[in-house]
């Protein structure tokens, strides 16, 4: 959907014009009152539930929507119940404006010259896509992570408009050290040669290498010790002599052979699946956008503006609240959903917490662990439908 | 040192000839039974104690040796005492035959060509210069992190040359995550255009970005997310247009002000410190060393050839041992630690364990927390000098 009216940003900086890409899953009800928000975190889209054949070049049926076993027909989030609504925050490399779409007073790709987005700016076009869809109140907004957090200013920046807030795998801001694994992540990046200060599309070139490591580097931060331990461990892997395609050699452990006793090559299992990781995404992402989200995550701090005191900066909020988080996430740990909970408390509002015990770390939010789906299905059928 | 004689290595690959650096301090007594030898890890040297000038190029006082609050007169391990060698492994870039050095049957530099070296590989050059000196029997060996891993090793390799065996935030083998992370900063380095697969000496090149990156990595992985909130948190930090120097930049806070909304320039004080920390050790450390040394890490794992059980690859081991772990520590965890002293006991060995309860993370090791020194200092006084 195209809008035309321009959007200040948070920066001071004013996008003129902008397209919002959205899906929706079930029905608007006649009074307007069954609609849920999904917000997506780093590296998803619009495209929440279903299959679809577009999304990030995906043959089927690998392109299920990124929350597909949370949300459809009978699900948690019940689509026979709710009207669903993903839509693709600006500053994607997956529909909506973007450091790739055309800079309309220049004629040429943003590139890196695509305005900083915060979360705020990412809610407020999202609630003008409400009013362009005759939305006044949402039943619920729902993200986990980067999507928790905006879930979070949802309930600040319009605290009418929001009757549940469903936050997982979140936080009120992030650490020093989530920073700093962005910092890492964005550093390689720029420092890409092929980078050329954001303009590679200028260029005919793609910060490919740059990309690769962002995405090893964020793996790495997903999963948690156990998980790769379980999944990988020590584990050798079947070289490429055999004549495995990347994805089986990434995957097909090995008998535990001798040491190549390399450097530069592939020795365990754990080093191949990385490698695959990072080379996929690097064909699909854009470098810009990587560094946009990135800093959205770490400017995100609503207390700030109340000299650190979170439960000042969400007195204002009016909504009740599902607050989920994983025991084993040490990217948004528990202790940072406490934090919130504890603040809303202060606030005399009305919170669930559930703190799921599940060994995926910051990944388990988008995993089917049944005791997180059977949380959400709970709050949504007894909270959120009634 | 000079050792012409040949070094045999676990890879199968054959040092010709080498040489080894070394620096002792106190006095060797008459029976020569008071020598301690101090392995290093990833980023340091045979300057373990007192003050040097030569070391990584930095001026003094900063050139003080990396255990120097450890080690010297008076100390928890006393140079008045004890006579110390300190001992700059193979493939290192300062001092000892490594990748920079002229690979003597081609005249040009080693670069990626110098052969892959294992903590086995050390012990045993480690084992021969003792035998230059005239030294058959060490009163402990001592090491933290990588350097625990060859305190580790010297007990299975040479059981009746140690006495006691004093491993500090170390583990058994890397868990998964810590390959992971190796691999990500091995990456960062390899995919470096100015790394020309490791011959950038021949191209007048040196892969600066890569070894800036896979600091950066690193750094992250030694502190802890509560240190580094402590030091850091969120806090922004002044511009370079305030005229500060690279490291005044890095170090000063500066007052809660307004985001400049930047995805490419510096907006955290986290940030900052990272850059700087990656900046400084591209400037001195050598790209080749920093692949070989990561992956005589992932090798390490004694009990690979029984099968994973560690107890049976510890049953050689006849030496006493103080093994110390540090809370924070998520890179080398106390649970890491614990299985060596379980491991130990159930081969009725003799082992002391503190788990120290410090702030630091994997840093801590090197810094001067008074517990871990106390504990040091008893054991040595009590255990090493009876």
């Amino acid at each position: 959907m195209g809008f035309a009216q321009a959007l200040p940003l948070k920066s001071g900086a004013v996008l003129p014009s902008y397209e919002l890409v959205y899906e929706t899953y079930g029905t608007l009800n006649a009074d307007r009152s069954n609609a849920v928000l999904v917000c997506h975190a780093l590296n998803a889209s619009h495209h929440v539930a279903g299959y679809h054949a577009d999304a990030q070049g995906q043959p089927l049926p690998k392109s299920a929507g990124w929350w597909d076993n949370l949300i459809g027909p009978g699900k948690p989030v019940d689509t026979d119940r709710f009207f669903v609504i993903g839509v693709n925050n600006l500053g994607s490399c997956f529909g909506s404006s973007g450091p790739t779409h055309v800079n309309p007073a220049t004629g040429q790709p943003w590139g890196a010259d695509f305005p900083v987005v915060t979360v705020e700016d990412w809610v407020n076009a999202q609630a003008r896509l409400l009013d362009a869809l005759g939305i006044e109140q949402l039943a619920a907004v729902l993200g986990g992570s980067l999507g928790g957090m905006q879930t979070l200013s949802w309930t600040l920046q319009y605290p009418e408009r929001v009757r549940h807030a469903v936050v997982v795998a979140s936080a009120p801001n992030l650490t020093a050290e989530n920073i700093a694994f962005n910092e890492v992540a964005r550093r390689a990046i720029v420092t890409d040669p092929d980078f050329h200060g954001g303009h590679y599309l200028r260029h005919g070139t793609l910060p490919r290498r740059g990309l690769r490591i962002a995405r090893m580097i964020g793996h790495i931060t997903y999963l948690s010790d156990d998980v790769m331990n379980e999944k990988f461990g020590r584990q050798l892997r079947a070289s490429s002599e055999q004549g495995l395609d990347a994805l089986e050699q990434a995957l097909a452990p090995v008998a535990p052979l001798a040491y190549r006793y390399t450097t530069q090559d592939v020795e365990f299992q754990i080093e191949s699946y990385l490698r695959y990781q990072g080379d996929k995404f690097s064909e699909y992402f854009d470098a810009n956008t990587y560094l946009l989200i990135t800093r959205a995550l770490d400017y995100f701090d609503p207390a700030r503006e109340y000299d650190g005191q979170l439960s000042a900066a969400l007195a204002r909020a009016r909504a009740r609240f599902l607050v989920v988080s994983f025991t084993t996430d040490w990217r948004f740990s528990p202790a940072r959903s406490r934090e919130m909970v504890k603040a809303l408390l202060e606030n005399r509002r009305d919170v669930s917490y559930a703190e799921i015990d599940a060994p995926h770390g910051h990944d388990a939010f988008l995993l089917d662990d049944p005791r997180y789906h059977a949380a959400v299905r709970a709050y949504f059928e007894r909270e959120v439908a009634a």
